[in-house]
């Protein structure tokens, strides 16, 4: 089988590999001509025989739309076009229609796994149609980890939902990770505990917390730690927000995948905005003019 | 009527002015020789006839408890004592016990107004038993705002239910403190705003949000507009810990005075240990020794 | 001065007779017979000398873009429309812009006090450019509580931030009266409180935690107490889900606003899913299949 | 290796099973005649040779208290009592204190894995000096995991650390519970998402979600697609509370560990008191009295 595969940054150039190691033939396009199969999107479309399958994996927005359109330029009816980068699933229903006007099917892919999919394979959530789902089931079944497809894949509803569920999983580590993270606080508070890492370990194993994050989170106490030369500034990429948007949407109260949201905001703030607000308040009734007694005070406010 | 003041610092100097201003006739003990009337608390137990009532308004905790048991020992039976402070209400039982031992009665009281109070009036909230209530009224009295008692004191319950109300307030205080910053740092940051100040004063008559904290806040945004000169810094003194202990303890849900405590905590942070956790979480599935395509990657985390 | 003002529903009625107590002469419009002025948008139009101002008071989102839709046809150049309905400020571009084509200016007034406005006069935050405000200046003044005119209105920034400012005026709402709530519970909760209401009322002079939503908290506790008579199920009217909206596009936390919105969702829930997930859940992991035997397990999840 | 195991309940009845399995000569006691081995504490101890090694294993607080004073009756010196159930970290100081007064050691060991246990091993983290620790190392490695002794087992400190260790699992384990249920909330909210179970069951595979609390979550809706037949009224057994309140002692925000804790307590009320007194707060301002005109009113509150 032979696939177009646009992007091969982070996740697009270990996603050829393992499609390769899988026997899928990859055409690869990326402006960087150092990993690039192709020139141009033009000498990918006709190196692939139609019908054509092509895998967009690059930035989600106006990247991946851009792409889309580009697209529709160069592909023929009958051909496939799958958009495996995180796009908000709002835009896939634009992409399907401006493809759909050329004839050219549409899958929405949301992929998770990082670099650890290349050998572990990547958990895949994809929306669509039927047809267009099956006829790309050989490119998921090479992706997906191995063993049985329903544990790595799905086939989660109309064009929109792999998206959706991706985002609701991206939602979910948000959570998970800041889970984590609080009870490792704790534990670092805590004089008790005279081996925090050796505590986060031995949680890997039998308890009820053990998880992959779970795995990682040893790891890094293990490379570094006190996570002395780790900023806590955290950027988020979107899905944490869009997850909130739609629990707003629906009506579902979201009170722990926001608040993880929120600390990201936090750790990226030198100073609280908010805080300011608080601690000048507490100026305004606690009254600094009035010299304070050591020791003698009563606090009335 | 006559009281005893022991703790002539930022509440309890203002709190003897405004009694004096009551024609109370106050003796003020405190260890700095600069504002008090006695030397000691031997002096101050003699200057007042018998049956006393001596209003304690020192820092909750040890001192509180301190001054309590050296007045066990120079009080009489059949005096008063009134804590002030910011005791936590589990401190009420032992402290009634302590002084019951000697037959000296024990009112709690919860005082709120800052420095404000001097002029405005302090909002009471005292717990003791109906008698001791009823013997302290003209102190009362000349503490809380002018008007209808019933608007600036309440008999809340039996000894600790004072400072039980006080704690339940502060608590409030810090969710309604955390509400206005929130909002504050919503307008700040939207360009459409362009007077972020006369959006906050505008608020101050007529809207629902109306209240003595949102005119504190105007006041601040005049002093200073943009809190230039304000840290996010932001200490908390206990009674926001102790409400969110008791929320836990009677299973009451309490999101709201939980997140501007924490925020507190978070404010005096240099770095997040929880953030680093999520960053550290986040450099190992997203493989920082993979090289970032600018433009050309997708993520799948 | 005249007015033309169209909805005279809760809000719309109240403001009528307002205006009308201040000397301007306000023609109504409303589908209702038994309250409007006049038949139809055109009678409204034909009433009012040209330049006229029209007020539109109407439920937000598509009645309120309908009416802009219906008034651009039947008013003229020169003419000032004022969108004082809880629209989303994003609503105010399109409907000044379609105003605008029409030669029609276009003022958005967020409008605070609910059915107290009448006799207390409503808080108004208005967006516009300078001139339009400054000639509706003499509606606004009969409008706004008495006293110095900055106390309750503000010309907030250019076309939305009127919307904006009221947006972020209802976020804070929810927060404040969350913060109440939770604290209300919490008196509720503990025996050593015998007089909930009447700790409530001792807040409302002299404390930090004074407000008029306080008052209000008195009233209808004073009115029901333990609230026998009220359900606690509670709708939301989207300026807090805007709220929370604008501060994820912001990335500013909002951790108390989406408390006070998550709780109000989960005051719709008859039980909630995520709930059932979690139970779900613990009852895997604890193992329902196995008997327990009272008093002599321990639990080891 | 002998060991005496006190309750033979949910958790316990399955260590025996495992120590068994492990060559471990298990003496069990229980009240209960039908699981008990013994039919006394005298009765174990005269079964065991000295020094012996006692398991109690029965509900935290004064059950687990009154269990380890009459074990101070009947041990002798030179033997050793490891309390493996979910005490509080702050009951171990004493109950070591007890038993060193008799020349008795104490170690705290926090068990993790609930009914999985006796198959998949407990995971463990236990707290005491390292000469009792090591002694029970065999009884350690016989309910651990198969594997490294670190991945599911640590000596995490002092007496107390293992309880504290374990506390913070549990607290841990409330965040990513709760995590997986507001996404899986969220899903099921979701149009786009035609199979739920399907979504969730591909995560188990691949993706960064991925855990043993996940597959458990597969297995629920397997069995119960909707959950249908589950209540989401949850009981939370103190872990999670003494998490938030270690939290607030130790200045660390705990906002999604506290939301996971306070969802639990909402999900046993009927109806929210704090949305009582939301609700009522609307009613004052938005004005029952006054009719409402369907479609035709602005909301001003």
């Amino acid at each position: 089988m032979q696939l177009g595969l646009i992007g091969l940054g982070k996740m697009g150039f270990n996603m050829r590999e393992r499609l390769r190691r899988h026997d899928i033939d990859v055409v690869g396009y990326d402006p960087r001509p150092e990993v690039t199969d192709v020139p141009s999107l033009e000498a990918l479309a006709e190196a692939l025989p139609a019908p054509r399958i092509v895998w967009v994996m690059v930035p989600s927005g106006p990247i991946t739309r851009q792409t889309i359109e580009n697209l529709a330029g160069v592909l023929s009816p009958g051909d496939l076009v799958i958009d495996g980068g995180n796009s908000r699933f709002t835009d896939d229903g634009p992409n399907a229609e401006l493809l759909d006007a050329k004839g050219i099917g549409y899958v929405d892919a949301g992929v998770s796994g990082g670099v650890w999919g290349l050998d572990n394979g990547y958990g895949l959530m994809v929306g669509g149609n039927d047809a267009d789902v099956e006829r790309a089931l050989p490119i998921f079944d090479a992706l997906r980890p191995e063993g049985d497809r329903a544990d790595g894949f799905v086939h989660a509803g109309p064009v929109g939902a792999g998206h959706y569920a991706k985002m609701v999983h991206n939602g979910i580590e948000y959570g998970l990770m800041h889970a984590y993270a609080e009870g490792y606080e704790l534990l670092a508070a805590e004089n008790l505990i005279t081996d925090v890492t050796g505590v986060v370990r031995a949680w890997t194993k039998g308890t009820v917390v053990r998880s992959w994050l779970l795995d990682l989170l040893v790891k890094a106490l293990q490379e570094d730690p006190d996570f002395k030369d780790i900023s806590g500034f955290t950027q988020d990429s979107g899905e944490g927000r869009w997850t909130v948007e739609e629990a707003i949407r629906h009506s579902v109260p979201a009170p722990v995948i926001s608040a993880a949201l929120f600390a990201r905001f936090a750790s990226r703030q030198t100073d609280s905005p908010a805080m300011k607000a608080v601690s000048a308040l507490r100026n305004q009734f606690g009254g600094h003019a009035v010299q304070r007694a050591p020791n003698t005070e009563g606090t009335g406010a």
